[in-house]
Order: C-alpha cells, then structure tokens, then sequence
C-alpha cells in the first residue's frame, strides 16, 4: 500500500465495517429478545460479513504500521427491531451507493490493486445485506419472523446468501468450505 | 444520555473498542499460523472483551438516533506476532493512561451515570488486558508460547482473567454464569 488518500479511505472503510459488526450484534440480541431469531441469525451471519470485510481491509493496509485517528460513518441507537432493521438498511444503501463507489475511484486512480479487491468484494456483498434487511423488515412490518433457512456467508470475501451454500463463492470464487453458516 | 460531548466521547471509545475487536481477531490469526495456540486464544479472549465494552458503549447511546461522524484513535499493521503484541500493549496503554481517564472527567462532569460506569468498567479491563499483553511479549521474545489457562471473560464488563472463573466479577459483580472462556 503506497498511497495515502487511498490507505485513509481504507482506513475508514475498516472503521465502518468493525462498528457495523458491533451494531449488528446488539441489534441481533434485541431481535432475540422480542421473540424473532431468525432476524436475530440474519443479523449474526451479515455481522460475520463486515467482519470478514474488516479483516480484508485491515490485511491491506498490513504493511501501514502505527496509530491513525480513524473518522468514519456510523448509525447508532438502539430502537426495537423495526426500527433497528430500518437503521441496518440505511447504512448497507450509504455503502452501495455512496461510501463504496466514491472510496473505488479513488483507489482506482492510484492503482491500489489490494484496496480494489476489497472494496469490491464489499460493495458486492452489501448488495444482498440491503436487500436481505429489505426482507426483514417488510415481515417484521406484519408482525413476523423472516422465513429464511441458513444464513452462509463466505469467509473470504463476505458473501451472503439464505439459499444454501454453493459450491463456489460467485463473488470470489472461494470453495464451499470457506462458508460459516448462522 | 442527554449532553452532547459526552455523547461524542462515548461514540469515539465505541469506534476504538470495535476496532479493536477486529484487529485482535485478525493477530488471533496470526498467532495460530505462526504457532502460538495461547497467545492466539489470548487474542480472541479479549477480542471478546473488547466487544463486551462496545456493545455497553452502544447501548448507553440507546437513546441517541441516527448517523454520525465518529473518530477514533486506532493502531494498524500486520507483521509478526512479537510485533502485533507490542501493538496490542501499547493501545491498551493508550486506553489505561490516557483516553478512558480523559473520557471519564467529560463524563463526571456532565454527570452521565450510564457512560461513567462503562467507562469505568472498560478501563478496568484494559489494565489485565495490558498486563497480559506484557507477558505474551515477554514469553514470545524467548520463542516461546505464553503459557496460560483458560482465558475467561465476563459478559457484562469485559473484565478478563487466567485464574480461572469467579463465583463473581470483582468489577461489576456478575455471577460465573455471566463468563465466557476461551
Ligand atoms: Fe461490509
Ligand atoms: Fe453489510
Ligand atoms: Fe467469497
Ligand atoms: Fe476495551
Ligand atoms: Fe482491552
Ligand atoms: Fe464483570
């Protein structure tokens, strides 16, 4: 990693991914408690996602030691469920659209290959996180749990899917073990 | 939580603490592939710690909605496991001298019971966190692992020991049921 405007957007990247994962387990908590644990999977296995996508961001910058003030986006509070799952939409449709495509141009002109990958492979993956909240949300509206079976999600670039593990990650190509199913 | 730049400290500890947690699994990491399986599990104890204080953290700001800019201090850099301790020791140190005794006069001074007391509780985790780091270092510099027991974790504050499970936390008195061991 050789440029700096592209390691400090990684750097916020990894800073929004690790406060996501911290938000989508008190949110999965709540969800339990009110009596949905299907939400409450669906909000550990994505959790397990921007996980991986942290850990990719991290890797990146492996070779930028030492302490950085770190600004990033963050949605907080703690509502019901609902409410909670409205706030998870929100921050996958800030990445999608806004966060992750403004962070690739400008990793894309300074030609930082590992910084591309990364930031790929979670734009890709936040795609079906909104659309799965979308889901949520609209049962949760109803007063029901999601009907969804597993929630898999594959370690290596955070891919996640409710329709069975596939043999290969069609994002990154990682075989079927890689996956972790919630 | 009704004072605002207290409301800014507690969301600032939260991004530490949830980098943190993403930066000592990835060490966890490390350390297992370079052959150290204690020093790894020290790792992922106090992963779990860390995430204990993010989600209080996050639950104190329960009240205070929606999208802010937060910014934190945070330690970068992938390189041996020597070298991942001594960052790991020093953002404890960071935390025990510096930032949560800063955050805590804010908090004092505005009288915010919710974020005194996570404050309180995270720095006293950090000092075991610290002196555990301390002695990783210590045996990894000798080329050997860290020898420990269980690495046991209390649910409610983060408070972290080798010494085997309390019947109570000495830090905010949760029974042994509460603990976690790694
Ligand atoms: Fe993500
Ligand atoms: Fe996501
Ligand atoms: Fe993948
Ligand atoms: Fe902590
Ligand atoms: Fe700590
Ligand atoms: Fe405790």
């Amino acid at each position: 990693m050789e440029n700096n405007i592209t390691a400090n957007k990684v750097r916020s990247a990894f800073g929004g991914e690790s406060q996501a994962y911290q938000r989508y387990k008190v949110w999965g908590r709540k969800a339990e408690d009110e009596g949905y644990p299907n939400v409450a999977r669906l909000f550990y296995g994505i959790a397990y996602a921007e996980e991986v996508h942290a850990g990719n961001h991290f890797e990146v910058l492996g070779d930028v030691k030492g302490d950085f003030l770190v600004a990033s986006m963050a949605g907080f509070g703690l509502g019901d469920t609902k409410e909670n799952l409205e706030g998870a939409k929100e921050g996958e449709d800030f990445e999608i659209h806004e966060m992750y495509p403004a962070y690739l141009r400008v990793a894309e002109m300074q030609n930082e290959k590992g910084a591309i990958r990364s930031f790929k492979w979670a734009l890709e993956a936040e795609k079906a996180h909104s659309e799965l909240f979308q889901r949520a949300i609209d049962s949760v509206s109803n007063g029901n749990d999601i009907d969804i079976d597993e929630v898999s999600v594959c370690g290596k670039c955070g891919y996640t899917t409710t329709e069975g593990v596939p043999d290969y990650c069609p994002i990154c190509g990682a075989p079927r073990n890689r996956f972790k199913s919630y």
